[in-house]
């Protein structure tokens, strides 16, 4: 199984949704991680381009720790824009990854980079098997993937349907995050918080509402030609038969 | 696995999840059929009485026929009201089912008896559990159960999320609903539909949104206590694991 | 009165709501087609240009064939965005047509085409009067036209809110669709389905909603400038007065 | 064609959708108004009794003055309770009328008499054609009425999606109100407000909204049996034909 | 400044609002803590009588721990009912404490004793102030009092739109509820969650959300007659004028 | 205390907020007119040039009568999209006003130089204190400002949640649209009304819902980095403290 996460800056898959890839990373299952923007405003004292370095070394860093194949799209940190450019990137990820389960933020987020990398995602996954829209990568063969909407920063807007319990690999989700270490000063200088708060607040917030000790929180994309008989999340492909875990 | 359906009427279980109860019967699940209106005013021609021992009689053969226990709660057809009384035979059926999974009408339904029944069902859930309610059948000791809203008629204020495939049990829901023929000649009277209709139509819909030749659609009713990190509907119990099927 | 129907591609008014236009054809309504994109990723054998010429050919015969003036924008598919340009465009089709009544794809629709033909119909339609916009085609002098948003494919996302009965002309719908042969192959190997099939299964299903065996389903567009006191749909135009038909 | 309106209390229905009632009787509509409570807390200064007898004889005057019948089914004011009794007086009254449309208040308006009113009708409108439900008139044969809900109190959680024009009755409208003249002083205490302003500004506002002088709002109420092909408030039923008006 | 807290449960006031009513407290505001249902089912060893007393004592000790005015209505755990006499015990509730500002549960929480006592405070607020509605307190002569719903257990189905700051009351509140003693184990049985739990998660969460260190979250009840120019929660009331704190 | 207020057109912040413009005048804040487009298309005699000068002439003027400064975007009106360069400019106005409040229109609305207005001001808000975005003007050092987005035309599709009473600034508010005397042809050529019609029945209607004689409606923007613990409006910085004015 491919899954291919999509982000809308080098830490946001691992901030949402790290505990969920080390989840499918441990079951075995091929990742991919697509960052839409280089990261290059996310700095007081860099330029642009030396930070997008720093973001991009952090990224691989972070990647090559959890096994993922790292797909860097490198458009700017802030201006991302649904063009026929952008939507040709996008595709051309999806075709690389071949995903049969996609996770991508979502469209209703609180950044346009986030929002519209969810847009961009959700509208253009099945253009991933369309013969006549060329890109580098050739074109997928699988049926279209089910999407999932990752949380959004402190679940502002967001009611998960569907949750992953993360609490034994929570320790290394730190850890993983710990790559972005640009990051943590970044957090701090714009949000006043530690990125730490912004891993375990929510964990066992979305936990408690799912009743275990941690968890991440998830919707699915309902949209024709990928509505759901089940659900691909790592608990869904785990204990299923007529006994309840 | 025990599972237990909630229908308004005594023909409301097999015409709106049928198929799903014939897939969980397959699978080996222990299947309990909650009736709980006598279905009384579903007559021009016979009094309240002759009606209603004409629909128990039908109901009580669906049952035997897909091996489901009956539970007949015996209230006036069109006057389910919300009081203590009606909850208690609710949580009594609760227990006497002890159930994994429950299904029931959705609470925006289009018939008071169908809103009303979704709305105890979704309030009193975790009741049946809690030692000082009182009832004839004792306080269940399994997790709050999952809870699964089942179509409306024709679809109408009703998005599925969840679909179950019932294109090989189809022919036997047809059969199944056969056992209430009073109804077919009712609701010919009161919709100028033949109950067929309402097999056949919706399930080719809800197969064409999924995907598949036939299907039967549910909304998961997600509250304090019972939220998902997995579903327990048939398609999400068979061929889990890595590989998509 | 001139009926304009906006599709994204070449087939979208025919499948969605080629019935509703035949009702209105049969009423003498004159009918504007246009067709946003030209439909050049609809085929697995052919190259872009190819596949498009044989689609313009295509909606033209279909346009013959109903009567009705085709208007072909000539976008690539897939690739439809928000622009200066595309917007001139719509405008210049708004004020070749004059309409009094305009259909188009939702603005929630699956597909980037569909849903961005439905957000600049609807956020565009009151400059078609407006003299200091520049297009070919003169300004229109008529009030703001109403707006209607057809169904989605499979009906996913979408609760009509008004519907057309089309049980007597579907079998001229049928034919009207087939005139866009080079998709059926196509919507079979994207999604596996034959063409017929959308055309029946949500007719009759839309149609069972409403209480006829067969309709065509619709939303008004609610904005500012066009809120409705009556309605512009074919059922609205027949048998008013006061006795209910 | 015979058109019932509930009112919740003894002025409702002439606050609310009083310039409707103007325009169906003049199109020579029969009119039946049924209000659900006697609007025995509507004093500061009468007993109980003594003000239910006032309003009684103020809504008879209404309703002689427009040519209405006045069913008055007499419950407590403010405690409106959803009940076997309940909903056989709400069945009686529908039989009653033998309406052909029906209006009543919406199921979210803000006062329990006013939403269980609403809730009643929705919910029971297709009761009045079943022979096992029995009351003191005999059971309608016609279809499932269409139900459209009125507007709220200043407009407050309602967004219309239909409108009546009422320019040219609504000197009318004011005068048919001024037969509730204890409410009057009655209102000027609970909400500091003279019952003209209830009439004007939201007359004037809803006109506004829908590019005429003054108007009423609605909504209809979507529900299976009774879905809508047409419409069938004033504006619906004139001037229909290919030609907009 | 009077507020009024309603309950649904012994416990529910202090977990859901009790940083908030330490707020108003510490402000010199007057509290009532009104408490529908006895909680007579919360216990898995006590009767239903031997419980109900124990947990009327630990609300007594609590609320005078606070300073609150205790009002007990005593209805039966999980069998609160809307009704003529539940409804004027709640309007005798309001009528002693003549609130400026009224906190309840919200209409769509999990449990039917906390969606009924938020439908009936919502419903009925308006009539504390109608002489011929009798009850043992006399009418109030305030303005209708604003209403704020109280978040959910574990924020289910609950978007705040409102926060108040509770970091430096956090510590008092955890003594609050520990009055609350009986329940510690009886949370444990039916949910597997330790009492504190329920304070720290989501005190941390709602404070991320807002961007303090610890808050409660709430929305207010926009209805006719109780629309809001300003608010009247804690941090509503201090640090105004044009300077932001 | 610094207030920013964006209008997609020359005379939208008069006409949707003026009045509380006014009123944060008064109190002695200082105001920023932000106007995205120059509103070229307004006229059905002078060309885009002509019309373009005569509207900032009277935007000026109107600026200049309040006290606010005037900022002039210049975008063509009807046309703007989102684009990097658009977000600069809307950065830009941002930085120079350094506000603490933000009131825009909201990203629904009916026209897509309000509705992309409102997107690009929600979306970028939090960008203007980021150092390596570059604009003319230099990052600002505050907090991220808290937004309000202002009532639509006639209030179609806007439910408001907070209102600024205006009685007594209202005939102020009148003058201060009289100097975009070019509209008042021009809303009369295109909708039909006097502009003074679009003050004064909104604001009678505003106010009927909220208890004042006059007020202007708005929602709050809640997203991630601007929750609210209190508010910003004018009726919230005045009469705080524990008694209710």
């Amino acid at each position: 199984m491919n899954v291919l996460f999509f982000g809308a800056h080098p830490d946001d898959i691992e901030s949402f949704c790290g505990g969920t890839a080390l989840r499918y990373a441990q079951m075995g299952a091929k990742l991919y991680f697509c960052v839409a923007t280089n990261g290059n405003v996310g700095s007081t004292s860099l330029s642009k381009e030396e930070i997008a370095k720093v973001r991009k070394r952090e990224a691989q860093s972070a990647a090559d720790f959890i096994g993922a194949e790292l797909i860097w799209l490198g458009f700017d940190d802030e201006f991302l824009i649904d063009s026929v450019e952008t939507r040709h990137a996008f595709i051309n990820a999806m075709r690389i990854a071949d995903p049969d389960v996609v996770i991508s933020p979502c469209r209703t987020d609180y950044n346009p980079d986030h929002s519209i990398t969810g847009y961009i995602v959700d509208e253009c996954l099945h253009m991933a098997g369309v013969p006549n829209i060329k890109t580098e990568a050739p074109p997928t063969k699988k049926a279209i993937p089910h999407l999932y909407f990752m949380d959004t920063p402190a679940g502002v807007g967001f009611e998960p349907e569907l949750y992953v319990e993360i609490t034994h690999v929570f320790e290394k989700k730190v850890k993983l995050l710990g790559y972005h270490e640009s990051q943590n000063t970044w957090m701090k200088t714009l949000f006043n918080y530690e990125m730490d708060a912004f891993l375990e607040i929510p964990a066992r917030y979305r936990g408690l509402q799912v009743g275990v000790p941690m968890a991440e929180g998830f919707r699915p994309s309902y949209r024709w030609g990928r509505n759901f008989s089940r659900h691909y999340l790592p608990d869904c492909l785990t204990g299923a038969g007529l006994e309840k875990s």
